[in-house]
């Protein structure tokens, strides 16, 4: 008979294989206010090495870390007309402080553009002063009518840079510099997901932003999920706060900025990307756990070498866990790390350690056989390196295989069903967006005939990428 | 002609002095929400630097990062009735969330004890589960009727540690752990600040809380700081919310709890505690920025040596920015880094590099000589410890010369007028402390005859520290 699966089948039910999955690996729960998370340890693992592997690169960008208060008047709000027009209904709002009513209600920051100008237009004097490049990682509330754990919730963590540059070329270049060398190297490289980078139409723009960068992954389920974002804001955050500088010239000029975020929805997309019906699997780069070492019996010996083992990694720069738990059952706790995507697991038990050898299980591919205890500090980085490659090959394999090139609104919506589908937006344009939007279908990015990153919405041989989305 | 102070005088007008400080360092700005903080670059690089520095020895401490909502409900609030009564009249409430009117108001947090306890009592099941260790950073709201920078602000960052433990013991001996080998190693060998850990009283204890370990430390206006404190919660939290495991006899048993803080506030300590009338000195250990190289004058020459001397410094592991922004002249440049207080400045202009040599100056003992450039990869470390071990004598001396063996309420007051009192707690008591805070100054913790951490108020020998407190 075979065993009863520990998740929802995703050919079953995508949507509960990935909360299945959430609660069985221990990754977060529902939290009491509605559309709100409780990452747990686990989950929060994934995110700590994200923040990690983000931060090194904006520091790297030149942007410097800062924290600017979660309360915004309501007044700042409105100041950038469209921006309160997309915000406004998602707002949480705090009447009440310290037992009182306040005078004026305050807002929990949905972004920091509005407050953050406040202080742009402070600071920033001179030409000197720019460009200003600043970044901070927080907590932001957008109220969630249909809140997903990961996906879309009520609170959720992010980093949100913000940048003030003296031209508007200036600003158009970080912009697309944060978009390749920020998110798409962190996707691409450390994600192992095959992001494709494109440019946001006009309808799907960030409120108050003149151009919006994208960078959208495939799911394992074909649609699409928009993980990241970086905005051209041009003037107009710095004209509704006034962030002026004095030129060269002497002459006071509007700056020129940017804004852009990523957050811990990207853990959504890593579960959807890379899971399976075992499980979660970790991009081993990603991985705060890379290798597990399992003594499969209590066995004073077998337990010595596992933690013989871990060391062993350890010292030679693997992240390492020792598994020396023989108080649970084996198969629990195989299970388990199975769940939780560890992509390496060392198992001994006393016949290997009669042989020398080990079991080396392999949760990428799939996969266990023996191998011999003194070659593991050898193999082992190099297995990682392995997968980490297969990983984001399987993510291009199934994102060309599901993508298809279609020419006309039905087709789009036919291959949106189970993908991509790929139509000229000349073709498509504003109005066959709009048709296409009715039937739950977007326009995820466009990307320029030869897969570069359009520099105008109507710039010829422009392709638009239409799919259902998260 | 003297020239006029960058600051305002400490002896003329401390809290200025904290204030002007800030602005000048630019570590901090107010918020528009009165009692909130911006954090701003190199501030936020401080707190960066002790999150890095703590959240090692959390989690050497075997605590796990999580992140629990910052929306609580209400009624989880009131379910501990100390806890409601300690924390109600500081509370931020939303009332609103995403246009409509919420069927139940939520808090913001002010602390997590209520939302974490939620969660542990769905977590834990049997003895096996324990303990179970939990670290978060995140941003609270107290609301504050009189903010002050850092030390009192409205919103704040910090870390919360929330454990929970088998036995009344086990839980006893992890806050006193947490209050010994993460904060007081901390405060000690890093921030250089000879804290005084001790136990507070009944009075000043945590709102539902058991016992509260706290860290003081002396400021250089003579008043005491709270640094961080580790609470006993008993059981309280866990009878609240059915918080009980399995043991390992089959009975039903109600865990035992810590929890356990520290926060931005330490920034404040570490201003108060090092600063001078030149500005920040900020202790090598904990500085992001150890040593600035700076060129003196825009000369090729003298640019590409400050750069080779920025690298060969940073090959020795030695945290370093290179100042070439000879558009700004050299003065305002230097005082601006003696501001920000980083320890080592190496000065390089044609002349020293016709010698050869290059000015030193050291911002935490002060002074300046022509150093050997050849010898600076030897020296700089060297430097660099010495100066952290300064800095720790400087506050441990400055803390005995302030502090007066004193032995009634009288003597305590004055005692408290520029420095702590120490008075034996036998002959002050509660009544003795209630009149003291009648008069502005609190029993900031007890200390036990030999210097130790009390087992309890009333042991036979206990010393009361009194003090004006921040």
């Amino acid at each position: 008979m075979a065993k009863a699966p520990v998740l929802t089948p995703q050919a079953d039910d995508f949507p509960r294989w990935y909360q299945d999955l959430i609660n069985k690996a221990e990754l977060a729960d529902n939290g009491p206010v509605r559309g709100t998370m409780v990452i747990r340890p686990y989950g929060y693992g994934l995110w700590e090495r994200m923040q990690q592997e983000m931060d090194a690169r904006i520091k790297r960008a030149g942007a410097q870390n800062a924290y600017f208060p979660m309360f915004i008047p309501q007044s700042y709000l409105t100041r950038e007309a469209e921006h309160v027009e997309g915000f406004a209904p998602e707002l949480a709002v705090v009447t009440h402080g310290g037992g009182k009513e306040l005078e004026e209600p305050v807002v929990v920051r949905p972004t920091s553009e509005t407050i953050i100008n406040e202080y742009f237009s402070k600071w920033v004097q001179s030409y000197r002063d720019l460009p200003l490049l600043i970044n901070q990682w927080a907590n932001v509330v957008r109220w969630e009518l249909r809140p997903r754990v990961f996906l879309r919730t009520t609170e959720f963590l992010w980093q949100e840079g913000h940048t003030a540059h003296a031209t508007y070329e200036d600003a158009r270049a970080y912009a697309d510099m944060i978009h390749r060398e920020v998110y798409g190297d962190f996707m691409v490289n450390v994600l192992a997901i095959d992001v494709v980078l494109g440019r946001k139409t006009a309808r799907e723009r960030f409120a108050g932003a003149i151009n919006t960068l994208t960078l959208e992954g495939m799911m394992g389920d074909g649609k699409a999920l928009q993980m990241g974002t970086s905005h051209e804001l041009g003037q107009n955050f710095a004209k509704a706060f006034h962030t002026q500088y004095l030129s060269g010239e002497g002459k006071q000029e509007h700056v020129w900025q940017t804004s852009w975020g990523s957050s811990t929805r990207m853990v959504g997309g890593l579960i959807m990307s890379h899971g399976d019906d075992n499980g979660l699997r970790v991009p081993p780069r990603l991985a705060s756990v890379q290798v597990v070492v399992l003594a499969i019996k209590g066995d004073d010996a077998v337990v010595a070498k596992v933690r013989e083992i871990g060391a062993a990694l350890e010292a030679a720069g693997v992240r390492v866990v020792v598994d020396d738990r023989t108080d649970v059952p084996f198969g629990r706790r195989a299970v388990d790390w199975e769940l939780k995507g560890v992509p390496v697991r060392i198992e001994v038990g006393p016949r290997d350690l009669e042989a020398g050898t080990a079991m080396l299980a392999r949760r990428i591919p799939g996969g266990k056989e023996p191998v011999s205890i003194d070659a593991l500090t050898q193999l082992v980085p190099a297995v990682l390196e392995e997968d980490q490659a297969l990983l984001l090959r399987q993510s291009r394999e199934r994102r060309e295989a599901r993508t298809v090139d279609v020419t006309s609104i039905e087709e789009a919506v036919e291959a949106a069903a189970t993908g991509w589908g790929r139509i000229p937006w000349a073709d498509l344009g504003p109005e066959g967006e709009a048709k296409l939007a009715e039937q739950g279908v977007s326009v995820r990015c466009l990307v320029a005939a030869d897969g570069s990153v359009p520099e105008a919405d109507d710039q010829s041989g422009n392709i638009a990428i239409v799919a259902r989305a998260y």
